[in-house]
């Protein structure tokens, strides 16, 4: 057995005096901040890196090599055994060919240090395993453990033993860093390291000596290496909360997400090779690299600063072991730790018990049906003290096997996201999509979501990268979205209870609870002062089909006409009164309120007529930081139209005072105009207003003048035809306000929701209707009543979520953006970025307003085609910044959610100002 | 302090040799066969009613008083500990009127018995409890504490001391029973009783001396009561299906949950004041009632079958309260046993912990958001040999206030039950509903769903009752469910993980696993041999827009039509090809598919003119037990008609043989006359046939002649018109294939699917193409491609849901229904009782097919509304019944599930028959 234990040069040994967990003797080696040599120098630039150096916020995962979790479903289940043993079984595989391993072992947070420290248990034992089988470590084998940042109460109980403190070691760096800092923690780095030696060197001696100053050049070769790290260490054993708490220190979830995403960054980047001079060619990266992050105490857990560590870890969702309990009731809470992580969006790939004789891998197995395997270790030694050696030794068949599910999934999972997107391209049928101009390649693999961020997987076949890269959903998803990772968590577990409750049942003549608080929020909601009625269906284009249907109703009942219900109907046309340029969606119904476009042609929908009375609507932007606004010919009125040209807020464009400006009246008269023209028409009646309020979403994200609009809403309302509002886009918070009636100062008789009503997680639609709309249906006949439904009406699931969104929305207390009041959400946009874009020179026009941000880029005529590029190009760029968007023609939008935090907004203007450059 | 142990005469003592746990001493009275008295057999009729005798399948279950489970987060938290002192503060509250109590508590499974002995513990305990608060005691306090079955082991344990037996015991009674039966559990019946007097009490001797035979008639009053009952005990201290196995027994489920469930029906009908003469009034229901139901081990520890208990109990639903962890490690175990319960549908009101110096309740109460309150009893003395009596002193309040939680939940939940009737009749808007016709009364209230069943609440005001009753969801709440319990329960977890990982995300150029892996799915399965792209929509009707305009398109491209996309289309007229009586959906495109009819009228959508070209088809069905053909005039024809009239089975009237008969060429000819003389109108085109493929669902369960389907399919494949199946209804399994293609014996080019689709937990559809129609829709522009989408487009959740369901209903492990070929469900209907209903007088026709059974009752014209009302009486008598339907007109179905048992399809069949009369 050939062992060595490498000491560096002037590095201050610290023998830590009875802290170490017997039977392990402690070999630690600290360096002081007056010995800072070349050697610690070094170390800060190699062993730390990724801790300082290489924080990783925004920064691309490797997934090319395995990276697991350590989840334990209790506190005491064999965490760390389990670790040890997998991580001799990734570095001492016997059998296996010589391909170096690069493995780290992480515990970013330890409590009751330096008594316990399963960073230091793991080194020693996998030392301890190299030691007594060198034939399985190839040629050789460098080991460290190394512990960053400790508690005031852990520096001072070393402190006393006489080793001296290295301040700000772990700050210094020049690597993306989000600011974010531990508060109260000390520098430390402890550090211990040993050189094996396989069974297959030559000349064992001479390694031996030679092994000082291995980062150095023109060493001998090692070709393999094990890093143990623990980031933060606090003294007393008990939760990391608690000990943040007792001993005065913290530590940012961001900065344990950071740390460990940096950490990992610098595996990926590290070259084992690099160490070798004879290796520094094209093989440089080729060690077989593994990663182990193990967790502290079980699954729910909390981290330092309280958050549960099943929510600490989740944007980095790596998959996981998860360590059972095998002893009595461990059923039970290894089961509820499955579906806790289950239910967070992790993989778990393999369950791993030690066994204490009740064989609960079987129910276990039963459970998982067989899709996972739960491996089970041997029954630990009955006298705590003895040594585990042997039990290392019985279990070391496990624990390769363990190695190998790891590995299989790993290589399963890599294979799956390498064939996803020629397969998605093979067989998917995408929505708005021209197929044939979609490179495979630039296909989005989106892997998961966390809050408002994509978990995108990106391969580049000629670096042979292979990376999860967060992306801001910056069209939140086609304007659904609104969750931040804490909502996404809530609205995971509201589904599991809906759909273990209800799954579906059926709604006509029954109620259920989802239901029925759904409703009673919405009409306390968006539907306050005026709704009374709710109809639920299931997206935006059937919620206006069925507005339609109402108002339509409304106007034959008030109006006198058909009254035979089975005599297939009046002569007369009905036709809805909308604006050019609005969309409702792309069922034909829906569609038939839209005005004729390239989207409603006889190749798209031979059916469509445009059956609506469309007007050209005055539109208001912001440009050169102004508000201004755009007048259609038709309301060209030298006299009206040019007393009032711009504004300095859009809260002036909002003035309900504007109502008695003699702009309003040119409104009033020329509607009133067209309205008539219109009606003329033989057989033909307007029986329903139905718009957009305040915004043109699809149709380019144009503000309409809102004075306008509500000027429209009474000229309607004065000749009964009952008033839509298409609030799929609008409501919800989407526009700062619940509702954009609020906004608009005026109410419909029917409205539509549907997109950010379940927060974002599945379809549901509800429209609202007043009671004398709900009244038109009633009757003594079923053939009176509104015929429409589809199966899934007022699903639960959707319900559910429906209600924990809203009310999550609209509670002050877990959403930081309501204002006072609780009727409006702050400012997201900063008003001087958007004002500074507006006056960008390739900036036509800006728009701004709740959790939506747009511009315009200039083009005209012959140019729409370099705006196009232009847009193109910026859309490339946002993208490789980590936003995610989608552009409408020329008009590239930026959209967040409810909750996000105004200064991610101002970083996503930031970047596509410096992109517009 | 008063108190008294109750004996009856010749009752046969029993003490346990040192087996009851300390402190307590143990009194056991039991009987033997020879001594089968009349105060045992009172015994039998009374304190053992509910479980021998009241077994409660299908039973209404009370919901006026409070029943609460108490479930552990792990095991040895303290469940009995709380278990006991509730009951205390249940019985024993202070300060509180008179009120008589009747309390239940039940430990149906029992392991390590009887040394440990959950509810002699309870029992113990608050006798203890009572007889030193006397003063809190109202009057009198009867507490029985009694042990039904044993295993073996128990039972030598016991006999080895003497103690004779008393055979089945258990198993005599005359009230509901499933016939389900413990094996190998022997009867035991161990008794013990005290009385407490109350402080109040005037003459206390009088009533000690007189307590022998309380439950005969003319004794002193007795107020309340308290139950203890142990239903099975196994004698391992295990895991309870550890201890099945090793000590030789079983104990099914539904013994189980009928057993616990027949208990709660003899509290709630037991009077306490029947007990008192002089109460033998309109009082003689006045005792408040309370039952409280102990858990084995964990949430998800195994029950003696091997089903986790938390889904064991599953279908009563109960609420319950959570004695979590207070140790360390226990927030994680406390909020993974929470969320256990949570996706199972289960309300938690309330979470309490034994105090271990951590303060786990804070980081528990900002997980709940402090909506639910955590409860921390005091910490439990060190010395584990210690008497708790002091604990239980210093608990005492907490214990009081836990009551209050759990009663003020009750009183809020049925506050809610009694309220939601009515409020959904005043705002929702129930689809298809004429509101005028849906007394309030009538509202189904659906207090969650198990399976296929829904649990219904109803409450009677005139006899004041309030139950939970049990309905078989038969109407498939619309066609969409099939789920079992088990699959409900992982649709969920599903549901929570994908929730969890996706959220939703952006589809168009975008791939994620779900998506991918249900078209994959949907390819490999219903799609198979002729699909190869999916496009994701959000329902039945959104899923035939796209159709229609795939087959439009294909069409146009097919027939050079219309090349310009944007010159406003050309002037032919579209139409489809459709049969009278088929039904699409609700949204105009997919009504414009459809025959007008009273659906259709001006009244409902102003805008339809019904765009096809309608078929009148030939229909199948049984009658005496024939399956006779009906065919419309335009296809008489005396010779091929009258060649073949009627067959003997199903599978006649599917067999393509009948390809080459006279009746195949007689369609032929016609369809192909109809179709050529449509095609002549000028300016028109049929250019896509839809046909929903067997049987027409909504419009009133016709079964089309296959053969028929079948030419028509032909011939206009024949004429270059695309191929539409609408198996929004037949697909995923509904008819008893995967898909009805396989039925019909031909393909389609555009399938649309739906409701089963994610097995009935939330809306998706998915319209499958063929490659030639995805190439009609690729060009250079992206004006060429399906302009067409929903915001929710292949939404995470439903995808995932759709991947585990379609895996499971076609898993032969999973689904016992499916025949060895794995391409066929084995018949769910009784032939012989499908038969005999087909000939009854009443019964026009008959149709079944997969998990349809359809009958239309016989009426003439006039008679119309005579069968309307026929229908009426015979949905209420099935729902009275138990089964939840609701008729098409005077066709009454029934639905099941693709996982559903034939017996309980039987059981349905002969109910039906039954109230046919």
């Amino acid at each position: 057995m050939v062992a060595s234990v490498l000491r560096r040069t002037r590095a201050v040994r610290y023998v830590a005096p009875a802290l170490a967990p017997p039977p392990i003797a402690a070999v630690w080696i600290r360096f002081s901040s007056s010995q800072a040599t070349s050697a610690a120098r070094e170390l800060d630039a190699d062993e730390c890196r990724g801790f300082a150096n290489a924080r990783g916020a925004g920064v691309d995962v490797d997934v090319s090599f395995p990276t697991y979790m350590v989840w334990g479903s209790n506190t005491g289940v064999g965490k760390t055994l389990i670790s040890a043993g997998l991580c001799s079984a990734i570095l001492c595989q016997p059998g296996v060919g010589r391909r170096s391993k690069d493995l780290l072992y992480l515990k970013p947070v330890q409590t009751g240090f330096p008594a316990d420290s399963d960073a230091r248990y793991v080194y020693e034992e996998v030392s301890r395993a190299g030691r007594l089988r060198p034939e399985a470590v190839s040629e050789s084998l460098f080991i460290c453990n190394h512990t960053l940042q400790v508690s005031p109460a852990v520096q001072s109980s070393v402190n006393m033993s006489g080793v001296v403190t290295r301040p700000n070691f772990a700050r210094s760096g020049d690597g993306p860093s989000s600011g974010v800092h531990s508060r109260g923690m000390k520098d430390f780095c402890s550090y211990e390291s040993q050189l094996l030696q396989g069974a297959e060197t030559s000349n064992r001696s001479e390694v031996l000596e030679s092994t000082n100053g291995v980062h150095g050049q023109g060493q001998r070769p090692m070709q393999s290496r094990f890093t143990c790290k623990t980031l933060w260490a606090w003294h007393d054993p008990i939760s990391p909360h608690l000990a943040v708490a007792r001993e005065g220190s913290a530590v940012p979830d961001s900065l344990v997400v950071e740390s460990v995403q940096g950490l990992l960054v610098a595996l990926s980047n590290s070259k084992t090779g690099e160490r070798n001079g004879e290796r520094e060619d094209a093989r440089g990266d080729w060690a077989e690299k593994w990663a182990i992050l193990e967790t502290a105490g079980g699954v729910a857990s909390p981290g330092p600063s309280g958050t549960l560590q099943c929510d600490l870890y989740r944007s980095l969702r790596f998959p996981g072991v998860l360590v059972g309990d095998g002893k009595l009731g461990g059923i039970s809470t290894t089961i509820a730790a499955y579906e806790s992580l289950l239910s967070r969006g992790y993989d778990i790939p393999a369950i791993v018990i030690v066994d204490a004789g009740l064989s609960n891998e079987e129910p276990l197995l039963q459970y998982l049906r067989h899709k996972i395997p739960v491996l089970v270790l041997p029954s630990l030694p009955e006298d705590p003290k003895k040594s585990l050696e042997e039990w290392f030794g019985l279990a070391e068949g496990k624990f390769l096997e363990l190695r190998g599910v790891l590995e299989n999934a790993h290589l399963k999972r890599l294979r799956r996201l390498e064939e996803m997107p020629k397969k998605a391209s093979d067989i998917l049928w995408w929505p708005f999509t021209q197929h044939d101009l979609v490179a495979q390649d630039s296909v989005t693999l989106i892997d998961s979501r966390s809050g408002e961020n994509f978990s995108v997987y990106k391969a580049d076949s000629t670096s042979a990268t292979k990376v999860i890269a967060q992306q801001f959903d910056a069209c939140a998803s086609w304007w659904t979205q609104g969750p931040d990772t804490t909502l996404q968590s809530e609205l995971a577990r509201e589904a599991a209870h809906t759909a273990g409750r209800y799954g579906h049942v059926m709604f006509p003549e029954n109620v259920h609870e989802p239901a029925l608080r759904c409703a009673e929020l919405l009409l306390g909601g968006v539907g306050r002062g005026w709704a009374e009625r709710v109809f639920f269906s299931d997206n935006g284009a059937t919620s206006i089909e069925v507005a339609i249907k109402m108002a339509f109703r409304k106007y034959i009942v008030d109006h006198g006409l058909g009254d035979s219900p089975t005599d297939g109907g009046s002569q007369e046309q009905l036709k809805v009164v909308a604006l050019k340029g609005s969309y409702h969606g792309d069922t034909l119904g829906a569609m038939e309120a839209q005005a004729p476009s390239v989207y409603t042609g006889f190749k798209q929908q031979p059916w469509h007529r445009g059956r609506g009375f469309f007007l050209e609507p005055p539109t208001v932007f912001q440009r050169q930081g102004r508000w201004l606004l755009q007048l259609p010919d038709v309301y060209q009125d030298d006299e009206s139209s040019a007393s009032v040209s711009s504004w300095k807020s859009r809260d002036e464009v909002f003035d309900t005072c504007r109502d008695s400006t003699s702009l309003a009246n040119l409104y009033s008269r020329s509607i009133d105009q067209q309205l008539a023209s219109a009606a003329k028409e033989e057989y033909t009646s307007l029986a329903a207003l139905i718009i957009e309020p305040v915004l043109h979403g699809a149709g380019g994200m144009d503000m309409i003048d809102p004075l306008f609009q509500r000027t429209l809403v009474r000229e309607c309302r004065r000749r009964g035809i009952p008033i839509i509002f298409d609030e799929v886009l609008s409501g919800c918070w989407r526009f700062g306000a619940e509702s954009a009636t609020e906004l608009l100062g005026c109410s419909p008789d029917i409205a539509c929701y549907s997109k950010l009503l379940t927060g974002g997680l599945v379809p549901l639609a509800a429209t609202l209707a007043t009671q004398p709309v709900f009244e038109a249906f009633r009757g003594i006949s079923k053939l009176d009543a509104l015929l429409h439904g589809h199966s899934y009406t007022a699903h639960a699931v959707g319900c559910a979520s429906a209600v924990l969104a809203l009310q999550y929305f609209s509670d002050p207390s877990r959403n930081p953006n309501l204002l006072r009041d609780g009727r409006r959400l702050r400012e997201l946009w900063s008003p001087e970025l958007v004002s500074t874009i507006s006056s960008h020179p390739s900036v036509e026009r800006v728009v701004s307003i709740g959790t939506i941000f747009a511009l315009e880029l200039r083009a005209s005529g012959a140019e729409a085609g370099y705006a196009s590029m232009l847009s193109k190009g910026l859309v490339e760029g946002l993208r490789h910044e980590g936003i995610y968007t989608r552009p409408l023609g020329n008009v590239v939008y930026l959209m967040c959610g409810p909750l996000t935090e105004p200064k991610t907004c101002t970083t996503m203007l930031q970047k596509l100002l410096d992109l517009l450059g």
